[in-house]
């Protein structure tokens, strides 16, 4: 799989995602989850809407993590480099930035084509920050171990009910901005409940990723996810 | 075009969108506007990420304008009636839930089968307010006359560099929840520089919908198009 790299200013890796032909997407999916379990590394597909906070949260995660487990980040954009910019300068772990071309999601292929971008070797955690977009990003499984999202607390309560697909797919539901609760219409207990109508088994963690509140949580949750990937056959 | 229709407890009209199989978008969009240019209507294409506050920017908008011109107004989601019974009940104009079954957009013939079920005698304007996502919506022309977009402070203000295309299709750009911008890092000099970028022509109107603020202009950038389109042939 060819993909045209070059270097920013800032020296970030950008790959122009090529749209992918695969017909079984899910197939291909199962495959790379094949393959990343036999060499440890455990990837993550980390999906939002756009300014949900996906790579401030990702900032503050890696920077806990990044000294117990070996960590990479896919920045997938349709343009711009500023994601994977940020992220190596504010963590410094290995990021490269994924442009799409216009399209909306990834698919199984497209993310191996980001992999195959990324120094695997020692790797334990791969992030992929999927494009903000809350419709597309859930109807691809991209090959990823779990699916995590984040909803920001100005976006409302109700999204679950808006995007039912995208809370159904997701393990994990991080919610992010919640200094801000005072200042919008937001129930967290109703928000709650509506993802549990989506996904019953989904783990909700409040968080505010400018401030750090509640990164401790989600940090936890990943790491026992890394640990219990590379232990169990 | 065949379309299921039901009510339900709140009355508001449901309507679910079938997949169209036109190949030919632009014609199609093309077509329809030239439709509703004899028939003296104007067709406004509301596009937003999740939770930007579209529904109370119309809330607003409607209320300021609906003692002026014949409105109504189609909600697509891909599923929920919420905001259908939401601008019902808070205008009174009539509002009718186009469902898209998991379709990210709305394409030109999609908007037909939304528009064949409202009662267009005597309207003047009809909106129709899109799924919300900053992606694949700016791929497809309705058929509407304008687009128009809100970006809300808590997204930030570099989303013209991420979603570039959205922005350079939109005539007019609301920023929503300026309430909050002492809460978050939110540049709107930069925005605006960013926006017009995209799209120099962006007519960019900041306001709060949930005070009010700054929609009388967004009211009257939209009167005045509606009153151009129904005066000039």
């Amino acid at each position: 799989m060819q993909s045209h790299k070059n270097l920013t200013m800032d020296q970030v890796k950008v790959i122009e995602i090529k749209k992918s032909v695969f017909e079984d997407n899910d197939r291909a999916a199962d495959e790379l989850r094949g393959e990343l379990k036999k060499r440890g590394v455990y990837l993550l597909n980390l999906m939002s809407a756009p300014g949900s906070g996906k790579t401030t949260t990702l900032i503050q995660t890696i920077n806990r993590l990044k000294d117990k487990i070996r960590i990479a980040v896919m920045e997938a954009d349709i343009d711009s480099d500023v994601d994977a910019v940020k992220i190596k300068e504010a963590t410094g772990v290995s990021s490269i930035q994924l442009h799409t071309g216009g399209m909306c999601h990834l698919d199984a292929e497209m993310t191996r084509q980001g992999l195959d971008n990324v120094d695997m070797n020692g790797a334990d955690l791969v992030i992929l920050e999927n494009v903000g977009n809350l419709v597309c990003p859930a109807e691809f499984d991209t090959g990823a171990v779990r699916n995590a999202m984040i909803l920001s607390v100005p976006e409302g309560h109700d999204k679950p009910l808006k995007y039912p697909l995208m809370f159904s797919v997701c393990d994990v539901v991080v919610i992010n901005k919640i200094d801000v609760m005072p200042y919008f219409d937001f129930d967290l207990d109703k928000c709650k409940e509506y993802i549990r109508m989506r996904n019953p088994k989904a783990t909700v963690i409040p968080v505010c990723a400018k401030t750090g509140e509640g990164i401790d949580a989600f940090a936890d949750w990943l790491i026992h996810e890394v640990h219990t990937w590379q232990n169990t056959n």
